[in-house]
């Protein structure tokens, strides 16, 4: 679902009809992992490992865009994420973090944190979903603890 | 410049060689030109107008990822943030805005705003330098004017 469904898609600004109000505080839902609940929101590893690394920080509560946020929200949101990109650096060791709002295909406040390794082009944007790579259970659980001590 | 020559990134990081620390004050630089100065940043419109609305925060002082910012500095960064994508709001009435931290040709942070509207593919990642389109002064001079009073 996207903006090219206009009335779905106010229905999921509005926040009456979003799917991400409904499972980003589950331990596990279709899409990611549960990591860690932080003050404004939860932090999650997508099951799509294509990006080694990739974790998204979620706001709780729905909203669409940050001047949405009042300024206490803003400001422990991006606590969150910068505390959660921290933990990815210490985890992932990468040359560089990107950080990414986009909220295209669902309007829920979401940040993806993405590490970037010396071998990857630094020309090309990240599409995520590019390819599919699922790990086994034990690579997830050992990626979750690491990132949770490393926070 | 990218991590492709570690030597030079390293440079960069530390800010010791860093060009965005050079120019982001600049009514005018190679890249852009001064829309106005907030708390913790610069507010600059690309010259390359290849994404319609595309307008740029720099934070005024040199680091690379948000986790080296202190809690007012992230706060009032990710404030001059939100005050300038709600003007681009207000100018351009995109279905969604896009918000990105990339800093993978130059580690000064910075986060791109791009205005998303609905004519545009909300799969593919923006590559905000695929093309150049470059507009004449009068038409700058209106956006920056634009944009000053909406903030």
């Amino acid at each position: 679902m996207t903006w090219k469904e206009p009335e779905k898609w106010q229905n999921m600004i509005s926040g009456n009809d979003c799917p991400m109000c409904q499972d980003i505080h589950l331990e596990t839902n279709e899409h990611s992992f549960l990591i860690t609940e932080l003050k404004q929101s939860f932090v999650r590893l997508p099951k799509n490992q294509y990006w080694p690394g990739w974790v998204a920080v979620f706001l709780k509560r729905h909203a669409n865009e940050l001047f949405e946020l009042d300024q206490n929200e803003l400001s422990e949101f991006w606590q969150d994420v910068s505390k959660t990109a921290q933990a990815v650096q210490k985890v992932f060791s990468p040359v560089k973090i990107n950080y990414a709002i986009y909220g295209n295909l669902c309007p829920h406040l979401h940040c993806h944190i993405f590490p970037q390794q010396i071998k990857n082009d630094p020309h090309t944007p990240i599409k995520s979903d590019a390819e599919e790579v699922f790990l086994s259970d034990e690579v997830y659980d050992d990626i979750i603890k690491k990132i949770k001590k490393a926070l």
